[in-house]
């Protein structure tokens, strides 16, 4: 279920197979105007009322579309030589998981990788979070394992966050991008995550604040990388 | 209204003035503990099922607390030489806020300042999503002119965040500390954030993304002042 005009449009525009829109008829040529008229095959105009009923959320004249939910698996990826590679292992709320998209594709990265996941990547607050971006990047499902023999198989560094690592962000070499895993908002990372070959780093904190949001830590984690790959190509 | 354990016992670190503090009996040790024993005279023991009623969110058996808001005006901030100052301006969304605030305590900030708050400091979703940092750190209110006047009176250089500035974030000298500037979650900054002195940037964006959220620019800006200076000092 997809709610909202510019998520529905990233949907259609990234190939997301759609079976039906459900649309206040005063609103239907604005969404045409936006999806194109291939979506007109799939239109079921409705009144406001029922709109109010079926969408998520409190945006009450929004669109709302069904569509199939796209299977990727790691063999699917295309990745480039060095690439930036966003792994969330046991995700719990779809909020945080949307909010972590909707940056790793202000980063550009290559791809999202989901371990063990909890919440379901297609929940209707993970897509609104995402402001529509989940249609628009890879995103995979794997176990810890296969992603890190997927990691070794292409020479990706693999860089475990984690709060309690002595080694800091801003001493890792970033430049030739890398897998980033974040573990779960409540317990962090398994040992799972412990071997030879991953780099532990943790990110520098002051004040009473004793951990940062999942996305946050994303966030500055992966703007780093961006920043150092930008700076090394001038 | 402040709930949780944690945050209560940051508000009792940092000097709120509380009133009551409604518990669970069987919870009450373990908050003594915690908060220390001059909270005992404070203490309304309840059943878990009204603290099931009186509480915000779903943490059944945690404690709630009733304390006066505090009140701080720009007058009584005390800031270091070079200080680093996160600016809200006209914030609409409560756990937007309270993410800004956990965000700037792992920055080790000198102050908040809030110019036209729409959303309450001390809302209940402000001090959850701030983990109760919002207690432990020094938050004013003031208009904009009144924070760009403080600025100048201090010698701090002001940075504002606009998605269309030409000067990227990385390009910033922030060795020397500034206060960095954020508009509303749906309206960016207005006109009286224009003018001299102002320094405008934007933090770089690949992909479909056409904006990130509010806490994500604070803390990819704040984190990146704090590299900085980090740099500089070794």
């Amino acid at each position: 279920m997809i709610d909202g005009e510019r998520e529905i449009s990233l949907a259609c525009k990234h190939g997301i197979e759609l079976e039906s829109i459900f649309v206040d008829e005063a609103k239907l040529s604005e969404l045409v105007s936006v999806c194109g008229e291939t979506i007109i095959r799939l239109i079921q105009p409705v009144t406001s009322k029922v709109l109010e009923r079926i969408s998520y959320g409190q945006r009450q004249s929004s669109p709302v579309a069904i569509g199939r939910t796209p299977q990727t698996s790691l063999a699917d990826l295309r990745i480039s030589q060095h690439p930036l590679l966003l792994v969330l292992d046991h995700t719990e709320k779809p909020g945080n998981l949307g909010a972590c998209l909707r940056t790793a594709s202000a980063c550009g990265i290559d791809a999202v990788i989901l371990t063990h996941p909890i919440c379901e990547l297609h929940n209707p607050n993970t897509i609104r979070a995402s402001r529509g971006t989940v249609f628009s990047l890879p995103v995979a499902v794997a176990t810890a394992q296969e992603l890190q023999d997927f990691c070794r198989a292409h020479d990706v560094q693999l860089f475990t966050a984690r709060v309690d690592a002595t080694a800091s962000l801003w001493n890792q070499d970033l430049k030739s991008g890398g897998a980033f895993v974040f573990g779960s908002e409540a317990h962090g990372l398994g040992t799972e995550w412990n071997g030879p070959g991953l780099q532990s780093f943790s990110i520098p904190m002051r004040g009473v604040t004793d951990s940062l949001n999942l996305s946050i830590s994303a966030a500055v984690t992966l703007y780093e990388a961006l920043r150092q790959r930008i700076e090394a190509s001038n």
